[in-house]
């Protein structure tokens, strides 16, 4: 099967959109930005065995890798429109694309995402995907903007992505409802569209919530003091590993796609009340400090904690 | 060396243009498209060993990974604005990075384009780009747009860099000359804006003349007949290759990047001016004609001619 007839099976089943002028099948796309928005554009690779396990269903390949990059795109308050697909494959495997294009087409069309372009090629199984978003020029959220003083906030629940991770990797049973939140991340997008003009810096968690924030504090100039305790985990979470796992994982695994935000004090209800208009928990986890790029972690009792190893800096992610 | 020091790497050297609001450095790159502008996409990956041989430069990857994506950009008649890059390595080289890096940003400097984003991962050499660029509505050149009639052309020479390969593949001597067009082809962005307005249909011919022709035969429904012998040929692929495999190399060899495109007779002295202009050559090779998706080619003296394979359509370009 040559690359033309991959194409046209992803073209016969892309969605489009009244502002893509000129779609999948010509040299590039054609798109119409509106004059009073800005565009938003992220780029993430998933290559086979270091983002995902290599008996990942192409479905669940398919809908992580628009998936990371709309939360890129949900993390500046933008709405996505258009994403470009570039996919290389061992073997021009029919089945496998289409499997793909279940997952990847699911979540483009909950978001009215239009795939307009890209590429086939030959080569290890790797992904890569450009999203395109719109954003209100004064709106755009950035890693840049957290105050001194200011809350620290995080959608959903952490460390059921890394939870999942770790249970595959000890090869024994595992918790679905964990494995779920490594295949099938949420991105934040209707959340990050209601923290615009809110909240004042935004990131969202890929790498571990202290590399995240990290970036966020450096890009500030700030520091911060979480809880640990009072990082959201979820049931499952808790009832697979014991609490100083849980606390690792939380703080320091990857795979999230929550968004982790600050905003003054005097924003919490109107925070609350944006967020619980589009049906997301967000949770208070801590404050801003002025130490640059210090993060400070204490317990419920006040006592210093640290996860064995600071962050995840990882090439590779 | 973690992921983020080759980001790094990267910011400190990539230049960046009034219109890029946010570039590399936060979750996404926020860009302003002119009200007057459309916006044009394409996404090209190169893998090693499937798109350039392995000993390949590391300047001259980056060079070509641009490069093929900016000939796209041309053959839609758009100005090149950004790009995004995302890098997948075996180990994080830094040394391989910085060669990799002046290649791109040579290329990059010339077209005055911004890198903006991207990442970078760990896995087998591949590079995926995302180039952006911007055109006037009425302008955008379609690879739809061929009329019974047209005049075909061809910019530059054909066959130089399938003819590097045949060196290549061959292992023994070969031509500075033919593979330097191989490893740094030229994307012919200044002739496809001028050609706004003028030519009918426009494609880049990456995968060769035969099958590149067949892709704008297939969008505007007619076919094409051709003078093989009027085909543009460098003096160094005439030295290296009898003319058998010469004609073979040109209609049916890959990578040339120029620019294949059609034009009503009338515009001939608007053409040649206008691609005078720009100094570009460009050469008529052949006529389209009704019959639909049927690319029919003769020697100078009429005699019909073919190429033992006919085009080039290969699952991996």
């Amino acid at each position: 099967m040559p690359e033309f007839d991959l194409i046209a099976r992803i073209h016969a089943r892309a969605a489009t959109r009244r502002d893509v002028l000129l779609g999948i099948g010509d040299d590039a796309a054609i798109l119409r930005v509106p004059p009073d928005r800005d565009l938003v554009v992220a780029m993430d690779t998933l290559n086979s065995g270091v983002h995902f396990p290599e008996d990942t269903a192409p479905a669940d390949i398919g809908w992580k890798a628009l998936a990371v990059n709309l939360s890129d795109l949900a993390a500046m308050a933008a709405t996505p429109a258009w994403c470009t697909l570039s996919l290389s494959l061992p073997q021009p495997d029919a089945a496998w694309v289409d499997g793909f294009l279940d997952g990847f087409l699911a979540l483009a069309t909950q978001h009215e995402v239009a795939l307009v372009g890209g590429d086939t090629t030959r080569g290890p199984l790797s992904i890569c995907v450009t999203a395109h978003g719109l954003v209100d020029p004064r709106g755009a959220l950035r890693r840049k903007g957290a105050r001194v003083g200011d809350d620290v906030w995080v959608t959903g629940t952490l460390g059921d992505a890394a939870g999942a991770l770790r249970q595959w990797q000890a090869g024994g049973a595992f918790d679905p409802a964990l494995r779920a939140r490594l295949d099938r991340p949420t991105p934040r997008v209707a959340a990050g569209r209601a923290l615009a003009g809110i909240a004042g810096a935004c990131i969202d968690v890929s790498d571990g919530l202290l590399a995240d924030l990290g970036h966020v504090c450096r890009a500030s100039r700030v520091g911060a003091v979480l809880d640990v305790d009072a990082l959201p985990a979820s049931d499952a979470l808790r009832c697979a590993f014991d609490r100083e796992t849980v606390r690792v994982l939380q703080s320091a695994g990857g795979d999230d796609y929550e968004l982790c935000f600050t905003a003054p004090k005097t924003a919490r209800l109107a925070l609350e009340s944006a967020l619980f208009a589009c049906d997301v928990p967000a949770t208070r986890i801590g404050r801003i400090t002025a130490e640059a790029v210090v993060i400070q972690l204490h317990d419920a009792d006040g006592a210093a904690w640290s996860p064995p190893r600071r962050g995840y800096e990882h090439f590779g992610s």
